[in-house]
């Protein structure tokens, strides 16, 4: 059966706005982090796209948008299932770290790197480091499975089965479903829809707080590659903001 | 298995702001709704009451204070269920009507029945009435089983089946639960933990936005009868307040 699928990168976080890396510190969204998500709201409705069901990680500000923008959208309502699978990357050592001075301190080339290449990990995040995870309740559950660090092919790892056995059943089912996530697992879930190589997806970028909707026919496999914006502009321009952080 | 259950009603709305009768209208809380909401989630921190999963209803002003009161516990990202059978009771014909203006018009007998009498619901409400569900997509699947109109009684037939199935076995399970709902869907829960007698129910009246609390032994009975309020005093004096509506 086909079926609409919609990815929602969360708005603004406090980090984003300081130009911190984030990965699982659980951070809120700032002010025009909120709007932006009420806006994305909005936009489904302008579009006429009303989900269904709900998936979000089990970070704050990837729950705080999908909160705003279905309210803004009268969906409030829907069904909703979070998973750790769905979080962002785990950034291991640069967790609170500031992005421009990890760029003068270890160059660009390596700050490139660690950013953007396929299977690149950072150095991995101390358990006893303010900003892990290690004794996070939500994630208690998960063992020697919990991440101290990540490259985006480990997101992919661990977010391909979750696709496989909670979204893809809904897409089967017919329904609208909105993925409420992260830049890194969302940039996941786009190169495995789009089957974009592991050179390419260093070049994709997605914005904050605009809703990206693919069509996919009854393969979960897109119509129309690389999905729509639906607001192509605003979105362009804000994608080529996030390719420049750290400069 | 013993377990904590954690009862919430909603902070207050803009139609409890305006003295008018809600029921299933779908409506927002005030500014002063969304502060009890954080309010009662630190209530919950401050009591070390960690809720493991949530209920709510599918109205906007439950979800709201459960998303405010779970992001101030830090616990917004555990699982939660929604059902109708947790929203407000049906307010029939009532519904969209000032509650001071009704007293007046229908004379404090007739009034009284309609609020606080066990078993004799308002007038139903028409289909084509602005203040109608009848053509709410969240109530789609209903069919014949969509209210028009509820007294108590009604509330505590439709939302039992969801107690037994949903809430029970995380009960069993030893979660702490919180139920994020209603006025009227709480007194029909409390009746049943505590076997409150059909007349006596009308004479309890819960509080907006103040964590009600049961110890429930292995067979979900309270271990101390009608819970603790995390708040006691303040609680006394606004299920007062509560208990004076349209005089």
């Amino acid at each position: 059966m086909m079926a609409t699928l919609i990815l929602l990168r969360h708005g603004e976080s406090e980090w984003n706005a300081k130009n911190l890396f984030t990965g699982w510190v659980d951070v809120a969204l700032t002010d025009k982090g909120r709007a932006e998500a009420v806006r994305g709201g909005e936009q489904l409705v302008e579009a006429g796209l009303l989900p269904d069901v709900l998936h979000t990680s089990l970070q704050r500000r990837a729950i705080t948008t999908a909160h705003l923008a279905l309210d803004a959208a009268d969906r409030h309502w829907i069904p909703v299932q979070r998973s750790w699978r769905l979080n962002e990357r785990h950034y291991g050592a640069l967790q609170g770290k500031d992005k421009k001075q990890t760029l003068e301190e270890y160059g660009e080339e390596q700050f490139m790197l660690w950013r953007r290449s396929f299977d690149v990990p950072p150095p991995p995040l101390s358990d006893d480091d303010p900003y892990s995870q290690a004794g996070d309740p939500r994630y208690a559950d998960l063992g020697d499975e919990l991440p101290r660090t990540e490259c985006l092919k480990d997101v992919i790892a661990r977010l391909l089965p979750y696709w496989e056995s909670a979204i893809v059943p809904d897409l089967q089912a017919g329904r609208t479903v909105l993925i409420a996530a992260h830049g890194n697992s969302l940039r996941a879930i786009v190169k495995h829809l789009d089957q974009i190589s592991d050179e390419d997806i260093a070049g994709l970028n997605i914005p904050t707080g605009m809703p990206l909707v693919y069509e996919l026919d009854e393969n979960q496999r897109p119509t129309v590659a690389g999905g729509r914006y639906l607001d192509p502009e605003a979105a362009a321009a804000a994608a080529a903001a996030v390719a420049n952080q750290g400069k």
